[in-house]
């Protein structure tokens, strides 16, 4: 360690880390302390929890060997110290399996007790349900910093007192290797626990609702549970693996950005300092904005979580200044000074908040696009979808102006650097963010759990107004993952490139080109794949509660209790199965271009990808959105309200929307992050392959 | 005229383009001799006839205006000779124009008259709807190789005895603008055909097959005949002009390579002729294909339509080698010899015949895929509609494989120049593919009609089993018409490197890839305005539809004659308005980047559009067509038949896919290589306007 900011960087990202585990365990201490509620609650949530860690463990096992494999293949293709990178790998993967793992574990817990507090009012109900959340925010920086921590530190004490320029050398294999073990885990958490989730609602919506025409989370559905462990399946571990991975992803982009960007050594460290600070800051920031929405409102949740967001985005954009400032002085880096770097990051840090708006627009309720599928509900299922997807595509369309516009403003100001700090911006408030999102399934379990333990009709109407905050906040979320997966994908690009000892690559080389048709055709092939599972998982799913109202009519009038066992078996060995397919793709697709194909065709493939997978991700997620709020208000008594035609063709629209906005919408950002990622780390083996 | 090989080209050229039209008039007039049949039938198929020339009229007239804007813009932005490029531009939309007149006509002349040949058999039958398609396919290749010949033989004549760099320096630009024309006239042709054909199909269906529960084509649905005014208006002037645009862009793109290619001027010459040659060759086999089919056939129209295509490709691959070996000799073109480039247009030919194979795989009755549909449509419309995406979504990436293997095959065997002669290849036989296609709608009609008036069963027999066949050749004509899009898109692309005087355009400029990222969006805000402007029409038409069911009563006892006008009127005027905003948004991309972000964003948006809009169109057509086939499938007897739960869910997703494939999918094809004209033809300006 020869460079006192460096050390001071570390000794700030070691402290905070430190801080949020350590606030994440004093919060999950007072949650386990507050009273689950009645006996009925309790068993009911206690199935819900089981079936949740039933599902992780199982998913985990599967996981574990192919992990080993994983990093016996990168110890024996790796010579030298670059070996270790098979542990950073390892490292990676289980700090993301134990933020999962903690995250569902403090989830499960909070939602009967979110229930049992909604007995005292929408503010203490507010405040377990976001504490609950929080545990997952706060683990998730927590854990990817102290991992990046560790991972730093080691390569600094190697090479105490050698050239910096061989500790750069394998430092970031290290640091890539690490990041692509956080990926490993995202990509299968994301696309099992998106597959496990829609076969469970899909199959408790179509027999339950449409066929049986009994209400949603209603006991008396055998797939009722099953659902429920899913929310916490596929929007709590799923979408807390996939933000884990951005945020590990953006840190190392910038890090890897700033030492080819350094050109005079003087900088070098101050390079890899700025991004450990930067997001030291953001979990400060973070804490307190918790800490504020902590303290519950007794008139809008919503107005508390945004009041708590906007807090921790003010205190990184006012701190980040004098960071700035301090770490980069007079220094030039490719031309920008600390002012113009500066503006870079509040252009992310900016956009990660308009991307949030732009998506509520096009998915809340009570807005033009949602009440034009709602009117589109009353001539039929057909043109509900039409406009669901027309809005979409639309959407789609908007954020990629609000991505462009960040990509092209931060490089213009501040050159490639700018762009890895603007991504860094986006994610550097990660931990209240992802607080606010893993809210939403914890919210949603209580009032499903409320409808099912048949608790008094204030409580529900309690948990349905912290449920209709939370399909905003899961909008928003999903719109902030797809964002920043398209700002660290294309950092991890570019990264890419200077790891490869590319040059430049020529779009219009027909090699290029062929790269780009392929990759873009990816997010397709695999979109279909997560259908088709889903399809084929929904399919067995709804046969399977059709069987048990047919063989036992008891179930419907309440007399016989039915087999939710059998439900959660299915949505389980299904997401287990299904999620292999489409995670080779990920994994064999840039390995395979790479070494068949060459490099050019592997900048092709990996563009391709991101451009096509960051479109069709957001096309999805928001007509998926959408067509769920359009629903919402047919119930609330839009159009000819609850029970009619049109309320019919709302939940066609809503079945249709599940699969995209929560399986293949989201597993895209993944599969463009973990593409990228493996290219980075097969990078210096491409390099000596070709050359 | 300074070369031999030339002259004889254009010869060549002059005389297959007359043969052509000769032949398209000799067929015309026999069809007009053919006796219409009984009054009920001549009456129906004159509305149907006057609704689509009216319809025609009506946009011509707002499409002249616009001609005559844009050739104004083009005489005042361009100095001395390139003046001319606003002649060239206006013959290019009037030849697509006229095509597309002569297409409807004849096209609306053999419906009925196929109706009463279908009374003597299946063999009259096809003979008669197969030529009323070829006279589309005819007027198409010879209208477009009759322009191409005057503007080429023209520039020979100004620059008689002139150097034959400053030759090549105004030709290729006149040749741009002939393309550009051709690009606009089928831009609006598609969308508003498109939006046309879906607003009266969707209303038809909704409102009289769910909800009046009549059948298909019933006389008593008021939008019956504005539907059947659609198939013409959509399927044979929209393909028609999209192939028209294709077939010229191939040509054009193909010469402007190989100028760049032709290092050695002494091939120059040659190298403007090769296509020509290959195109009359072309010309030629397809009628000799064409007279093949006309003979008829007992037992398989399926059979005679195949056989016909066959002869064609295979005449054109024959023909192809000696005319290589003429043309080419001992030169060699980037290093590739006459083998080499013969090998290449070869691999087109073959490509094309591959994706149609892969087309009718993947939308064909009785086939995996849409057996995957109707077992789906068993657990209602929502399963129906997910598993009818993940179906286009995964034939989509199968046929991107087909094209990239394609684009690198013929690139490694004969470089950029081989490129463009593959995609010669794919077009070559356009001819006799054009009457394939154009047969389906005629057919179509005809079964229409035969249901209107009322025909015997035997004659209704027949007329279906010429749909039937229809509905494949429609799939594969789709499937071929996005192939040859995306290889004219791409040589259209790389010309304009070479005509903007790009050296090399960097992937990893952060310039580029947002150029990309917007690029890759604009088929999906393209897409959202086609659906949203169907949204919108099929509401007014079913509005209107249920409005006559409800005002008079009578209608559906049969008592009451329903006012088609109104909904022919209906279609007719969302079609013109709506189709403004996507034209306007496909014409002024290209140019507004072009002029603010610089060629390098140009570049990245071409190459967005292009990749993603090839993916994103042959999803939507593949979508579309399995649902279509699956519902076919289920009013056979498929699963529960016809009237059945399954049944309806089935109408739902042929519903959904409608716009899919005959609205926003083929639209794309000419969004893609609209923005690669306009670009070529702006590349001069923007080569001056940058430097």
């Amino acid at each position: 360690m020869d460079s006192n900011i460096l050390t001071c960087a570390l000794g700030a990202v070691l402290i905070m880390s430190l801080v949020s585990l350590g606030y994440a365990i004093y919060k999950t201490r007072w949650i386990f302390a507050q009273p689950v509620g009645n006996e009925k609650l309790a068993c009911i949530s206690g199935y819900v929890a089981n079936g949740a860690m039933t599902f992780l463990g199982r998913e985990y096992r599967v996981l574990i060997p192919f992990v080993l494999l994983v990093a016996v293949f990168l110890s024996l293709a790796n010579r030298g110290q670059l070996g270790f990178q098979s542990l950073t790998f390892a490292l990676g993967a289980a700090c993301s399996a134990l933020a999962g793992f903690i995250g569902m574990k403090v989830a499960t817990a909070s939602n009967a007790r979110t229930t049992t507090a909604a007995e005292g009012g929408l503010s203490p109900a507010l405040v377990l349900s976001f504490t609950g959340g929080s545990v997952m925010g706060l683990s998730v920086v927590g854990l990817a910093l102290l991992g990046l921590f560790a991972v730093i530190f080691a390569v600094g004490l190697a090479f105490a007192g050698r050239q910096s320029a061989a500790m750069t050398e394998t430092g970031l294999p290290l640091l890539t290797g690490f990041s692509m073990g956080a990926s490993s885990i995202a990509l299968f958490t994301r696309v099992g626990g998106g597959i496990y989730t829609k076969a469970a609602d899909i199959g408790a919506d179509l027999v339950g609702k449409l066929e049986a025409d009994i209400p949603e989370d209603d006991p008396r559905n055998p797939a009722a549970i099953a659902d429920n462990v899913g929310d916490n399946v596929g929007d709590v571990a799923g979408m807390g693996a996939d933000l884990f991975e951005s945020y590990v992803g953006s840190i190392v982009g910038c890090i890897i950005l700033g030492q080819t960007a350094a050109a005079a050594s003087a900088v070098r460290e101050e390079l890899v300092a700025l991004p450990l600070l930067l997001s030291a800051l953001g979990v400060a920031g973070s804490i307190i904005g918790i800490r504020l929405v902590g303290r519950g409102s007794r008139t809008s949740a919503q107005g508390a979580l945004n009041l708590g967001s906007y807090l921790a985005a003010l205190i990184s954009a006012l701190g980040a200044y004098p960071l700035f400032w301090f770490v980069l002085g007079n220094h030039r880096i490719e031309g920008a000074g600390y002012n113009q770097i500066y503006l870079a990051f509040l252009i992310g840090l900016a956009a990660g908040v308009g991307i949030g708006m732009l998506t509520e627009y096009f998915t809340g309720m009570h807005r033009g696009p949602v009440n034009a599928i709602v009117k589109a509900c009353e001539t039929g299922p057909a043109t509900t979808i039409i406009t669901g997807i027309g809005i979409g595509m639309r959407s789609s369309f908007m954020t990629i102006l609000i991505i462009s516009t960040v990509l092209l403003a931060s490089y213009m100001i501040a050159g490639l650097y700018g762009l890895g700090i603007s991504a860094l911006g986006m994610l550097c408030t990660l931990g209240i963010q992802l607080a606010v999102d893993a809210y939403g399934p914890i919210a949603d379990n209580a009032g499903g759990l409320a409808e099912m333990a048949e608790m008094p009709p204030e409580v529900r109407s309690v948990t349905d107004r912290l449920d209709a905050v939370g399909n905003t906040t899961a909008a928003i979320g999903k719109g902030f993952a797809i964002g920043s997966a398209a700002l660290t994908a294309v950092i991890l690009f570019i990264a890419f490139k200077e790891q490869a000892g590319i040059q430049s690559i020529d779009l219009t080389d027909p090699t290029v080109l062929v790269g780009l048709f392929l990759g873009a055709a990816i997010p397709y092939l695999f979109s279909s794949m997560a259908m088709g599972a889903i399809g084929r998982a929904a399919f067995a799913m709804i046969q399977e509660v059709r069987r048990q109202f047919r063989e036992k009519p008891g179930i419907l009038t309440g007399i016989e209790a039915p087999d939710y066992n059998r439900c959660i078996d299915i949505s389980t060995s299904s997401a287990l199965t299904e999620m292999i397919l489409p995670g080779l793709v990920a994994a064999l697709a840039p390995i395979t271009v790479g070494f068949l194909g060459g490099t050019r065709m592997l900048m092709g493939l990996l563009a391709g990808t991101t451009v096509s997978g960051v479109i069709l991700s957001i096309f999805m997620a928001n007509s998926g959105g959408a067509w769920d709020n359009a629903k919402k208000s047919i119930e609330e008594g839009a159009s000819e309200g609850k029970g009619s035609a049109s309320h019919k063709a709302s939940i066609v629209g809503d079945t249709v929307g599940d699969p995209f906005k929560d399986t293949a919408g989201p597993s895209l950002n993944i599969l463009i992050k973990m593409m990228a990622i493996i290219s980075l780390v097969i990078a210096p083996l491409l390099k000596s392959y070709w050359n």
